[in-house]
């Protein structure tokens, strides 16, 4: 691997990483009654975002092939169904807190990877596939991912 | 430059292109009432966000040395005062106009640069503090754009 790609791999990263930290600092800053409001009437609650976040993160750790999934109960109520369809929902400090887990256990295994390691195939793209479609590597989730957090704190700063 | 540094600058521009692409098709399929729509009550209005977005599209030239904005005049509009409080705005269907012609601009120029170009300092890194930070590079530019068009979609996304 040359500089400049260890150079843009970082880069990816430090983007990953700046919103997440963006996303943390709106969780942190609102009580749980707020939590509760709807970014925009009859939308989704900021509560849905974070646990939908949280799933989404959580799935990562499979389809990048670094373990199981944390909270694979959480798929079901924000992945598969919409808000307000499943009143059985972990309370908001529960999911703030595997906001917090599912993010540093992310981090820990991004350390341990070489550049090299970000260029491998993801797990949701087979071996055939990936020969002929080089960029459905690991990075490319890192990518998609990272803008899938931008798109909802762009929902979550319509706040009041 | 390696195929590895290739591949993910390719990975990163066709992510840009995603969602160009996306945020077209938001656009095309609204009326010109539609655009008139706020994304929330008291927020900015779909037309107000697009026209954000041409500007700061449009500033990304001069920010990645390519040459001159051509539409400075939207800075004061778009970017210094929030929505509502300039009412001589340009139309509908200049604005749209305007989104076409600065991406297509973009795109032309784009294609011309070679791998290693990416890997430049942007315009508002002095030489001194790029050769400390080497991240702040025109690569960079495209990602937080990349990300800044995520999050006004996530806002678009909401409208009914």
């Amino acid at each position: 691997m040359t500089n400049t790609t260890e150079l843009v791999v970082k880069q990816i990263l430090d983007t990953w990483y700046s919103r997440v930290q963006a996303a943390d600092s709106v969780f942190n800053k609102l009580t749980d009654e707020q939590l509760q409001l709807e970014v925009a009437p009859g939308r989704n609650r900021v509560i849905y975002i974070l646990g939908h976040l949280v799933a989404v993160h959580d799935r990562m750790m499979q389809l990048l092939n670094l373990g199981e999934p944390m909270y694979p109960e959480l798929d079901e109520i924000f992945l598969k169904n919409p808000d307000k369809s499943k009143p059985e929902m972990p309370t908001a400090a529960e999911l703030k807190l595997y906001w917090k887990t599912v993010n540093s256990t992310l981090a820990g295994h991004f350390s341990n990877l070489k550049t090299e390691d970000w260029f491998l195939k993801h797990n949701s793209v087979s071996t055939e596939d990936f020969a002929k479609e080089p960029h459905r590597n690991r990075l490319n989730i890192i990518i998609t991912r990272t803008n899938h957090m931008s798109y909802h704190l762009g929902q979550l700063a319509l706040l009041k």
